[in-house]
């Protein structure tokens, strides 16, 4: 019997596998071979560093013998066709990069039908892109047994690929929402970040945003590409839903709003509630319409789409300000990712009646402004918010999120000026022929593009701007909004129907019969109540309806005497918003 | 402001509902309302008789504002079809006999999406039967105020509607099997009793067989029509998975087996091995085919359906064991579940090399017996197996789970005697037509039928039986098949696919390229191991089948230097069985 991990050319070094920089220092290493117990720590540990360890909690996890795990998945399917799935006692194996799933004939093998399916499980919320199915290999216990012996984490634990966690955008609805919900959807209580463990797949390098994911695990996060020996998680679960997404990155379709069938905006708003109750701050000096003052929070770039004079657009602000809020306050915050903490932005933003930026990913904190405050997006020249803006897509689209919308979009090319940026990725279009640099130059609007690589689309996307006295319009209108609170559409309408009687009684006798019945628990929640009664008596039904839904009684004289009878009873709302159907077996009155 | 709880008639008694006789006793009652608390136990309570009752930790169950509570719903379908819910929050009111959703802004409702799919929520897995919706009434958070308080139970707890409590073939099959695949298929271990606690809708009477619900359930079970102040459950699960189910009662369709396309034999096998360590006690004397002896149980029924000749059986069960294992002892054991403890029996069938009964619930304990025992299950005349035996169904048609199964038919009226029961539901046809009664007494067979009242089936199916010496063959082949170990069908052949190599390496010189990948995790497992190169250099694609697993290189000499260069592998097995397809850039050699 050979082990595989003899052979290993270094711990965790895959031949053709280049180490990066951070592989090389941070790795660290534990060694079990047999019944011999080794536990190495490199030198290079620098856990300040990486949140690429584990925890004490964690280091004191099981070392068991691997072969005597037994495997089982349970995958359900999401509102858009995505796997959902629950794993036991699955391991990954650094040394092939891949999960193992032990397969015996003990194993429970739910909504995975053949191997096709097993290898069409997404580890990503990202749509149309396939680079982050979940690699897996199934093996009998008898090859397991050469494995010898692995780390066994108890806690579940979610494995995740993020896809782009350097940017907040992409942070926030590609992972943290859909974690979220995911969480929500199978823990036994509401998500407070001390349910699960996260684990991730990607060797992205360490972000300032890595924070964001730190509040999603109860222990340090494992990056399971760093890690030198095979762990087994007890309890893994891979997949996320798909139904909080509202934008599509455009792989094999365009970039755009994603027309999301069974969109759950409530998914946005826990995230945003925990988030706050994670990250908000106790301001010092409050600016907020219950204290009379309005607060407007402009976000800033600063390294590129840049507005080149800020001083109109506080100029507009405080135009608009004077036609709107006049008797009010006017305090303009200005923010930026790059310089300000997490909790200082959203508390800022949590008091906010009004948010002024130019489109870019930092705008998705716009989510975390209070109900009915408003947004007014900036476009550089050529691009067109409807092909481009997620806020535009989530706020406009939907009407869902109790936020108010407006852009403004820079039509004057005398307004805009090329980045300086040397990379084609951020707008660089020199190296181009002269022809498409032409082409692309002489463009009033950029069409609708698939990821990521248009020149046209990057080139003005990265261009700064110079906003002009226009852009108070729809500031004005957006804080002119903020003072109406028109409603917005409620769940309950949408679900609504009649409870049942409390209680249903039906006696017959010579040629009478009555029936009667009790109240119900919603009549409050239900306009225009009624209720329809089927009687069978013999072979003879007759329908009625009874719309005073007060009486709450039927009484009725048949031309023949009645032998059996039998009533069918359903309440019905306005005209066809149905209740449960009651049936009973009529007794003859004493 | 009204309460609804001070206009009730008595505690928890609606109006036009007969309390039944065990309700009167048993009822106990809590009365919370406003912040003033009583507790009442009333003078009838007897918890030693009925499992009606919450457990000291429950007691203390926290009594809060029912206002404050948001319920939520998380739905999910199974493999038939059927809905799986888990609920938030969520209250049962004995006066509405309903469970109340207290529907906000904030509850998330996922998988549920109009008032028909609220009413389609099975808490049954019986087919076909819409007498077990969950009657559910949405209501806004303004009227549930109007509820007081109530007490809010922690467990994850699932509440669901038995079908036929008495008969040991539905409870296992209807509820234990799926309720313990449901359990484990949500839970984060594997299943030992202690996760989830039960809570019943229907009121079903006490039964012998109630001590087997209670296995599973960590608490006492709640029955929830004998409650008499509103419950709320922080978590509730509402629906099993139906993938274990392989009989169908006939409702709406014949009676007989259920082609179940997803059935999960697992699941019956978990059942199995969970109620063995909750159940099994140590034999004092072991007959088992270890100790070169013949355990032969015969299940007997004593009321009805009987065997009226029981030393014919056993002298054919000694003919069949002369012919088959004569070097091995003998030992035939009569159990009966209406004498024996359910340790016992199980016990004993744990041991057993063949079972042999007259068709009946009891015998669907045969699926304790250990891995190539056999049975032989007996059938009155008229009654063909085909159209009513769940083992058959079970063992014959779905040839997944590892027992042997025969059967013998009585095939002569005369030695059939009808039963003497006085009700028409166990055989009784004297109340029939004259014509009616020579009609059924004339069959041969009976023909397939739908639930439940078919005078013939029940007629035939209530005749006691004499068998004849035929009864030997059946038995004798039974025994001969387990010694014949045959192979059953792999869950892994089923599933198994080959993984991808542990690192891929290409690179290109010149006009040569070359290719390098590792071994791969799992190539004990795929047999006729191969794999595709797919190349694509610049625009010419070559596509190279590599058949000798063992080499895991290829080079190649193309007529023109390459300038750039792109690799597609896939591992393969037999024709189509294929792995995860990798792409990668491939390098310049150095």
């Amino acid at each position: 019997m050979t082990s595989r991990h003899y052979r290993r050319p270094g711990p965790g070094l895959a031949p053709g596998r280049t180490p990066t920089p951070s592989e090389a220092s941070i790795r660290y290493t534990r060694i079990v071979q047999g019944a011999c117990l080794f536990l190495t720590l490199t030198a290079g540990w620098l856990s300040h560093l990486f949140s690429v360890y584990l925890t004490q909690e964690q280091s004191e996890a099981p070392t068991v013998d691997v072969s005597s795990l037994v495997s089982s998945v349970w995958c359900h399917t999401g509102s858009s066709g995505e796997k959902l799935c629950k794993f036991r006692n699955i391991c990954y194996d650094p040394w092939f990069q891949e999960f193992q799933f032990t397969m015996s004939e003990e194993s429970i093998v739910f909504g995975i039908r053949n191997p096709e399916q097993w290898k069409d499980i997404d580890m990503s919320t990202v749509l149309d892109h396939n680079a982050f199915k979940m690699k897996v290999s199934i093996m009998s216990p008898e090859n397991k047994i050469k494995q010898n012996r692995a780390q066994v984490l108890m806690d579940p634990t979610f494995i995740i690929h993020r896809f782009k966690p350097d940017n907040i955008m992409h942070v926030i609805h590609d992972e943290l929402i859909p974690l979220l919900f995911t969480m929500e959807s199978v823990s036994e209580k509401d998500f407070d970040g001390k349910q699960f463990s996260l684990a991730f797949t990607d060797d992205h390098n360490i972000s300032t945003l890595d924070k964001w994911y730190d509040h999603f695990s109860k222990s340090p996060i494992i990056k399971l590409p760093y890690i030198s020996e095979t762990i087994c998680f007890a309890n893994a679960y891979v997949g996320m839903h798909k139904s909080t997404l509202w934008f599509d990155y455009g792989f094999k379709k365009y970039h755009g709003p994603y027309i999301n069938r069974n969109f759950h905006v409530n998914g946005l708003k826990k995230f945003v509630k925990y988030s706050l109750s994670v990250w908000k701050s106790k301001p010092i000096f409050t600016c907020s319409l219950e204290t009379q003052c309005v607060k407007v929070v402009v976000v800033s770039r600063e390294q590129s789409r840049r507005i080149l004079n800020l001083k109109t657009l506080y100029s507009a602000i405080e135009e608009a300000h004077q036609k709107s809020y006049k008797s009010y306050g006017l305090e303009i915050v200005t923010i930026d990712l790059a310089r300000h903490d997490i909790s200082f932005v959203l508390t800022e933003l949590n008091q906010a009646t009004l948010v002024v930026g130019m489109h870019g990913a930092a705008m998705i904190l716009s989510l975390f402004m209070p109900p009915s405050s408003a947004i007014v997006e900036l476009f550089p020249y050529a691009i067109n918010p409807d092909n481009v803006s997620f806020l535009k897509a989530l706020f406009q689209q939907r009407e869902v999120y109790p936020l108010y919308y407006e852009f403004w979009r820079n039509k004057n090319i005398g307004d805009s000026r090329p980045g300086t940026h040397a990379d084609p990725l951020m707008g660089k279009i020199s190296h181009l022929s002269e022809e498409l640099q032409n082409i692309i130059m002489s463009m009033t609007e950029v069409p609708p593009v698939q990821c990521c690589h248009s020149p046209a689309y990057l080139y003005y996307m990265y261009h700064d701007t110079y906003v002009q006295e226009s852009v108070e319009q729809p500031i004005l209108n957006a804080l002119l909004r903020t003072q109406s609170h028109s409603p917005h559409p409620s769940l309950l309408s949408k679900h609504i129907f009649p409870a049942s009687p409390s209680f249903l009684n039906c006696t017959f006798e010579g040629q009478e019969l009555s029936v009667a019945w009790g109240e119900s628990s919603n009549p409050e929640e239900n306009e225009n109540l009624w209720f329809q009664l089927t009687m069978l008596n013999d072979d003879i039904i007759k329908v009625v309806n009874a719309t005073d839904s007060l009486s709450r009684e039927f009484w009725m004289k048949l031309s023949t005497p009645i032998k059996s009878f039998q009533l069918w009873f359903q309440p019905f709302s306005g005209k066809d918003r149905s209740g449960h159907l009651t049936h009973q077996n009529c007794t003859k009155s004493r």
